[in-house]
């Protein structure tokens, strides 16, 4: 596995492999690495001739009150993960390697990231579509890989990846989790040993609230209210939203239909915890 | 020369260029082709094995009060011109081709369009960002071509393609200009002849700041108040801006040192005229 920290030399392996007409998955990550980002590669493995996994704590996907500095990091462990996994190139840049003195440009999208977590971390998503656009140009990925878990991040990648023309197919995942439910996350290390047990309260609600529908239930307010009430049965776990919200445009949604999103946010301890499930195949 | 309308059509015959490492030279334009448009096709076609010209209208850089639905158009002339010049593909999309329902994405810089005609033109260096990321993802040239005329919206593509890692050559090509010195510009074709005669008077003017700086003057409040008297004297003229800048962040300047760039927007009757001149080389 090669390792590369700078854009140049990137760019040349990049074009020697184009020149090879290689096909390259690409799974861009914040590093931390666990199962979930694990999945994407193993999935990346599968269907390309070159796996690229970035990991890149990207600031300016970080509200200023955020845990930016905090983010936990661990270059070595996600060294030896990624080729235990065979990947072929893990892209680690500095900071200044992306963002430049000067750097002035973004990228970002209407509608879909005026919701959800695109009210409670401003300008969140600006930085998630520019460093998108990014690595995007820099690896050329015939395809690139990311998890349900950050559904609104998915949708949001794959209506830029459409509205900026670009030939990479996005692909989603799905959650990966832990066996009491709890989704994989780089953060879920922020938890102490009771706020561990406590977060086990996400998945179990959002389970009922899959079942209630699947029983038949169409009103999103009467299933958000259940939902709702267990997580807040458990008092370390203190909710940011939940919500249920078209996929397409990400606008709350009042009756259940294909490609409902229930998506949460919940800060247990330190850490903001997300979980959703989405409603397909229904009548 | 192929004529393509539809974007798929397009990529089929890109991949295909690109599959016989043809390189490619793009000359983006809003159509209504003048001998400024005719420079940056014959530079493209010298330095390229295809040259591929864009016409579209974007209606994303228009600002609401603006002249969208006045903006010149003759395809067929235009085309005619593009043939002439031995240009290989002409590319003319309609607009949702472009931005289809559900067109949710936006590229935009910080700073450099802050200024000048992002102060006068709300929006229009988002969609001047958002039209450039489409086209070079559609086209992958490798080098792009525009007018000094429009030397901020230059300065801010040369930026974003850097910012984004875009591998294209952005190359900007000397302003062409009418027989007393009128830059030209498709909207050159508003003023009617007592407006055309008076519109000589803005290059005059540039002319005579760009020689008082050649004999010393660093001030440039002195220099643009000697401009600005002279494009005063002309009653059909209204400055809507004049300026001098920092090229490299397109903010004001107080010294003339290189890289000043002095710039204006100027109403004659309906037309709004941009002419600019650069300080370079100077002690």
């Amino acid at each position: 596995m090669l390792e590369v920290k700078n854009i140049a030399d990137l760019k040349q392996k990049i074009k020697d492999l184009k020149a090879e007409n290689k096909t390259i998955g690409l799974v861009p990550t914040m590093g931390f690495l666990h199962e979930g980002h694990g999945s994407l590669i193993k999935k990346a493995r599968e269907e390309n001739d070159i796996v690229v996994v970035s990991v890149f704590v990207n600031p300016k996907q970080f509200a200023a009150n955020e845990d930016l500095s905090n983010y936990p990091r661990d270059l070595v462990k996600d060294s030896a993960y990624c080729r235990e996994l065979h990947a072929d190139i893990l892209f680690i840049p500095d900071a200044d390697e992306i963002y430049p003195a000067g750097f002035n440009s973004f990228a970002d999208i209407y509608q879909l990231g005026d919701n959800l977590c695109g009210i409670k971390r401003a300008g969140h998503f600006r930085g998630v579509c520019t460093i998108i656009v990014k690595l995007f140009n820099l690896i050329k990925p015939n395809r690139a890989y990311f998890g349900q878990k950050d559904a609104q991040q998915l949708a949001i990648i794959k209506r830029i990846t459409a509205d900026f023309n670009f030939d990479v197919e996005v692909i989603g995942c799905p959650i990966v989790r832990e066996a009491d439910g709890l989704a994989k996350s780089s953060r879920n290390t922020y938890l102490n040993s009771e706020e561990r047990k406590a977060a086990a309260i996400i998945n179990k609600a959002m389970q009922t609230g899959q079942k209630i529908i699947a029983d038949g239930e169409k009103n999103t307010a009467v299933v958000l209210e259940k939902i709702r009430a267990i997580i807040e049965s458990e008092k370390l776990a203190r909710i940011d939203y939940l919500q249920a919200v078209d996929l397409e445009n990400m606008q709350d949604i009042a009756t259940v239909k294909n490609n409902t999103l229930f998506a949460t946010a919940v800060f247990v301890g330190k850490a903001r915890l997300l979980d959703n499930f989405l409603i397909e195949n229904i009548d």
